[in-house]
């Protein structure tokens, strides 16, 4: 009998199928993040994947390049922070009881 | 004896030393994304923090925002790729034995 293997690999085997339906769920979202009021949006997936960049033509100065850098920067930080935050989000209730060690899973 | 569960636990706390070892690499590393011939120049780490986003002058101009948006967006997405690169680079032989099933781990 080993009582602890079995209720742990079930566990596993559970949480498994919940993180591969949470990327699943992720790779299909679209989170958005923006800088400068709205002067730079960048789109990518729950997943991370870059979709778009969309940049209003007032930011766009040849004369200013160190304000659009920022303003491009911010976005895609903001872009991911979202797509951190919701992968958080899902990736819990997903886990059930099994408490991944640092390092492993998500 | 439960040497099954005994021999799972040692390469999974071994695994799990290697990891955080390499995400902690990972965070330190810098990988650089560029687009247009070098007319954007995105840094982020191995662990995809972005942290910083250089445009050459002669790539914005107002009247053609769409060309500077695609050349951001390769620049971003070139950066993604060579962070991925390298964490699956480090993270494969860290992780020794252990085969993580689909879904946990990197």
């Amino acid at each position: 009998m080993q009582p602890d293997l079995n209720k742990m690999m079930q566990e596993m085997a559970k949480a498994q199928q919940g993180m591969l339906k949470v990327q699943q769920e992720l790779a299909n979202a679209t989170v958005e993040g923006t800088s400068g009021g709205g002067a730079v949006t960048v789109k990518c997936t729950g997943a991370m994947e870059f979709k778009s960049v969309k940049i209003k033509p007032e930011a766009v100065d040849p004369n200013d390049v160190g304000t659009l850098e920022d303003l491009v920067l911010m976005a895609v930080k903001d872009a991911c922070l979202k797509a951190q935050q919701l992968g958080q989000q899902k990736m819990k209730p997903a886990l059930g009881n099994l408490q991944l060690p640092p390092g492993l899973g998500f």
